[in-house]
């Protein structure tokens, strides 16, 4: 049997995904197909030209696309959940600063990745957006585990020359040098899965030079960008001082010419992104990674992220360990949904909370659209599948739908009901 | 060995617990002792007179005190996590009130309660108080089955006598009849666990006729009481309607003689009391159940919980499944928490965030208070603990102090972690 034959089955059971922002499609008893990694749809009937192929027999179990985080930072795993009874300033310097700094340790870096990347297998996400941090060889010895994971991932030495301690800054040539060197040895690993995405920290950490020299890199090697925007009310003052000729947050991405069309961009947060941020955001596509856990525990406040879902923004969801506690997605869906009613309740009557079927086309629709077709059956879409047990989550009602068995996973699961997953066809747990 | 004998031992780990309402007693090392069922306090060094005693080896696991929910609903748990995108009143006409109804049949409330009751025993709940139906035999099995579990209860037949759908509604002299029949049979029963607490379901669907006799009930009975307070904006403007010539919504319990000094009583919610109520509870020694995920998932609100801890009302946590969608009270913690950081950052800056410290007291000693002396190892109070197998739960980091791994478990903590539990000196799992 040839890797490709591997790529193709047809899994059965029930099956939920969003058709776009707002309906889901649902099936109580279903035939999801695989054909080379790449999903031929959804038939309540299995058609003739795919009875050769493997059957997956799930006994009745609920398949749903795999979720994308589209923001977290790796070397923040080893200390989420804890230090939460502090903001984003102070958080930096007493807890992410100097952890970060450990990876400059290559084995201490092998150790802490490998949790990180089991449990990134463990839970629900399929592809993601990730921070490293500033270490060269850490960033690549990372990007060679998540490719060996099958999880699909873009992976990113971070950047930053200024307003960051001594013992973790670069400076401007060398941070410009370093990261050359790594999309270099990057390219030359040959990986299938993991691509390396250009990642300026965020702009309090990153001279405008710096960022410019980012933003020729992004092009010269056809690499995308991530970064960080108005998570913070102290954080977007402190912009406003150090880049007084911007007339945004945003806008100094823009003029470090890194925020553009040309370049595909993920922006972490954007909870406090006024009407020309978000205009900003929205013509040049940029994906906004909401961070529900994060915002609130950081005490950052609340996206507006139906506003944006409604005027046609790009959004997906995101754990942003370690300001979020937890790596898993369904934590995140639950919190998009539950941060957006008190926001709603409590801030702004206008914004309506999101339901269900947004927050999960977010993180799996809407966030997968940074990779391509991803986050969906139809014809056509990257295969990404979780297969949930979720029928062991007690409870007498036997009769629940599909939708039903979905919300209620989201509100009640956890890894210990995904029973499969399978990424671009790829069957990693 | 007699039960007695059974009841004493030492516990060997690190220990937290509270000390008060914003500080925490760590120890990195230290010896629980608990003799006939109640602590003796925690040592460093074990004291000569305790060297008899059982020792408890944990291998370096954590200790704390178990969780009292100070509100919850043991018929809701079986649709908990679904239709969580509407609000209370639609919600309660949807989910709740249909499903309440099957508990007429014995056989389905033996069948969903044993699940409710396995889901409290595997858990961090030690102690509840618990909303049953209207029916008392099924009230009564829920009863029997809690005592046997171990866990210390108060457990309520519900009271309703309108606006409740006729399948479900009781009429006034058979609601009282029903309940002293129930408080009767409940004394027959000889529980030394559990106990019956008078739970008229809230003012919209009670009578004040009803209340006046349920609170007659109460002081012939000696039974606390337990009910529902401002939790919603919409059920608060009903409640003003039905009863016109009350000043506030806690001021309809107190017309119907049910809130008063001389019962002790269980409130739940008052995410929206004012000044008058907050006094009212104040005056008359009240205990808010404060269920920050209910009230999240139902768009409710936030209830302002640092003032109710400052002007020294008493206030417990709850997980009030199922506009809570989890019976954990870990979670209700971290969502204590949570929730207090957006109702500060998005609609009342002068109210500061809960504190993890704060949030730890309100579901040990805070709520346990309303048990007596329950949730502390100070010596003298009834020996409630979860030994906590923490450390699985993965990093890198090997020198958390007990206080970090009390907040991680807090953040990232779930059942799989929870490796003893002791009741009242009673091992329970």
């Amino acid at each position: 049997m040839t890797e490709r034959d591997r790529l193709s089955f047809v899994l059965h059971g029930a099956v939920v995904y969003s058709k776009d922002k707002d309906e889901m499609n649902c099936f109580e008893d279903a035939y999801a197909v695989c054909k080379d990694g790449i999903s031929e749809g959804v038939f309540t009937k299995l058609p003739e030209e795919y009875k050769e192929l493997p059957l997956i027999e799930t006994g009745g179990q609920l398949i749903i696309p795999g979720f994308t985080d589209l923001h977290i930072h790796a070397p923040q795993f080893q200390f989420r959940g804890n230090g939460m009874d502090i903001e984003l300033l102070p958080w930096l310097e007493t807890y992410t600063f100097p952890e970060e700094a450990k990876y400059s340790d290559l084995s201490y870096a092998e150790k802490a990745y490998r949790l990180f990347t089991e449990e990134l297998i463990n839970g629900a996400t399929v592809r993601a957006s990730v921070f490293a941090t500033s270490h060269r060889g850490a960033t690549l010895r990372l990007m060679e585990m998540l490719e060996e994971s099958g999880l699909v991932t873009f992976v990113g030495k971070v950047n930053m020359d200024r307003n960051v301690p001594d013992y973790y800054v670069e400076d401007t040539e060398g941070s410009l040098s370093e990261t050359e060197k790594w999309l270099n040895e990057a390219a030359k690993k040959g990986f299938s899965r993991t691509r390396p995405i250009i990642t300026p920290r965020f702009t309090p950490s990153c001279s405008r030079e710096l960022m410019t020299g980012l933003s020729e890199l992004a092009e010269r090697y056809a690499a995308p960008v991530q970064s960080h925007l108005s998570e913070n009310l102290s954080e977007i003052k402190w912009v406003s001082e150090l880049e007084p000729d911007t007339s945004s947050y945003a806008d100094s991405y823009v003029k470090a010419g890194i925020l553009k069309k040309s370049i595909p961009c993920i922006m972490a947060h954007c909870v406090w992104s006024e009407e020309e941020e978000q205009e900003i955001l929205l013509e040049n596509n940029v994906f906004i990674a909401h961070s529900p856990d994060s915002n609130t525990n950081l005490s950052s406040g609340a996206a507006p992220v139906k506003k944006y879902l409604e005027k046609g923004m790009n959004v997906g969801l995101a754990t942003d360990v370690a300001g979020g506690h937890s790596a898993s997605m369904i934590n995140a869906v639950r919190s998009a949904i539950r941060v957006s009613k008190l926001r709603n309740r409590l801030f702004d009557r206008d914004t309506k909370a999101l339901t269900f079927p947004e927050a999960f086309y977010m993180a799996t629709k809407g966030g997968g659209a940074f990779f391509g077709k991803a986050g969906s059956f139809d014809k056509g879409y990257s295969f990404d599948a979780l297969i949930l047990d979720d029928m062991r989550i007690p409870t007498t009602r036997e009769d629940l739908s599909a939708m039903e068995r979905a919300e209620r996973f989201i509100y009640l699961g956890d890894d210990r009901y995904i029973s499969g997953k399978i990424v671009a066809g790829k069957r990693i747990r």
